[in-house]
């Protein structure tokens, strides 16, 4: 069993993302240095002082020249800028993998800089993540028993496929891997139109005359059901906009589900609401237990 | 400071919301005898053995013949039926209070099964509950920081209403009155309106050809989120049955601002989407803390 060890990595976005990754690393004694980089120095240095990263910098070029593995763990709209810096800078034997949740939209981000995709791009997605950010939210055991999906191309190179493989699975995560498009269809379903619900649901309360007692009133499944609108608005605004076409799938088809139920309690059909009720809730204790 | 007891409680359904009355009861030492009352001999079995009722009959008319209180918690749609019996055998100096999630229903239900409005019944609502039903579910903390609604009527008699809240004070609830149409809005939007999204996001899902797949991806988020649509199938039916008209209403007020929210999308419109996850966000986190 080969052990598995990075010398310097590189992480471009020090959230609670990319800052658990470095915190199980560490913990996992697997990494020798790791070097955030970022624009926002007052983030870098908490960073440094919670002793996530041993060192930062606002530059990318210089920060990467020697490193063995850059993870690009910004939110998605700021990854086009990221890796055009990182197309004149990359060494050729180095490997970079990124965590955003639209992958199709990070290898078409990643093509457009680089002109062709390096080998050495291996494009991921950890299903993880809280409804808090920032990395005063990271910890070394955010991935534990956590799918990480893998979206390999055919460029991609197998040794540099592998050592992300080994990178996710020392942090304690559960590798599968997919084609990138399938990715984007099932993240939209699982994670994207549950947001867009929550989000939506929270503010056509929140604009209601009554708001405030309307909110006095909601109950322990109310805040359970609405936590993932306290999720950060501009990361969820950047999915939105890379995945739109597969949210909007899932999107329409949620729609008209709900106008459908909407006439069943309009007309009182008892048979409809019974049998949608029970094949939910069948569906669920199955499914999440 | 006056001591509130009860000699002889009468639970007409004794399933999580009624067992938890009898047990915070129960152990505030203030009420003499517990008697469920139900169809089922073997639900009422094991709540006689769980101690949380002194005994059960499943006759309602000789039951409440010399109790102090009745309390009707079954589901809606046995409310009727259950008011009916009570109409010919309940005592009149017996309150008669209930814990049904749409009052003008039962409000309804009452005077259709009585004649007129008897001034011993005091129709309420505990905002509490979870999305675990039966007898099992029941303990003494269910109500404890949590509000009654009461939606006394101009019928409703002042002594009546003052033991109500006693007995609900008396399980560390907080009570607040309002009008039976305006709790039944309320309630449609923070209660019933969300368990339509949760149930019908799972059953959206779960009717994909890949359903299994789907849930397996599913991540933190997605299990607090839909949570509530693991609730009791036949008890949401009644909810939406009886609350029809202003759970269409909220259910048209979402479907409305969700399809504005689709076209945002569809159209990458990133203002919208920006300031609408920030106003969302907001009040979230101003209510919910």
């Amino acid at each position: 069993m080969s052990t598995f060890k990075i010398n310097k990595l590189c992480i471009i976005g020090v959230g609670s993302i990319g800052g658990s990754l470095a915190c199980a690393l560490r913990s996992a004694g697997c990494v020798n240095t790791i070097i955030g980089v970022g624009r926002n120095t007052e983030n870098l240095e908490r960073a440094k002082l919670l002793k996530v990263i041993d060192d930062y910098s606002t530059d990318i070029a210089s920060t990467v020249a020697d490193a063995d593995t850059v993870l690009v763990a910004t939110p998605l709209g700021a990854m086009q800028d990221v890796f055009t810096q990182l197309a004149t800078s990359l060494p050729s034997d180095c490997i970079v993998t990124d965590v955003g949740s639209a992958k199709q939209h990070v290898i078409d981000s990643v093509k457009k800089a680089f002109g062709e995709l390096p080998k050495n791009f291996v494009p991921g997605h950890p299903i993880a993540g809280t409804e808090k950010s920032g990395v005063e939210a990271a910890y070394a055991g955010l991935f534990k028993e956590r799918r990480v999906i893998l979206t390999p191309l055919p460029e991609t190179d197998k040794a540099a496929l592998e050592t992300t493989r080994q990178m996710w699975q020392t942090c304690g995560a559960e590798i599968v891997e997919m084609q990138a498009k399938h990715h984007d269809e099932v993240l939209a379903d699982t994670s994207h139109l549950p947001h867009m619900l929550a989000y939506a649901l929270v503010d056509t309360l929140a604009r209601m005359d009554d708001s405030k007692e309307i909110f006095d009133f909601a109950a322990g499944g109310f805040r359970d059901f609405t936590r993932i609108a306290s999720s950060d608005p501009q990361m969820w605004h950047d999915i939105c906009i890379a995945n739109r076409e597969q949210l909007a799938n899932a999107l329409h088809a949620f729609n008209a589900d709900l106008q459908r139920l909407t006439k069943a309690v309009e007309e009182a059909d008892s048979d409809f609401l019974k049998e949608t009720f029970t094949r939910a809730k069948k569906a669920r204790d199955q499914f999440c237990g």
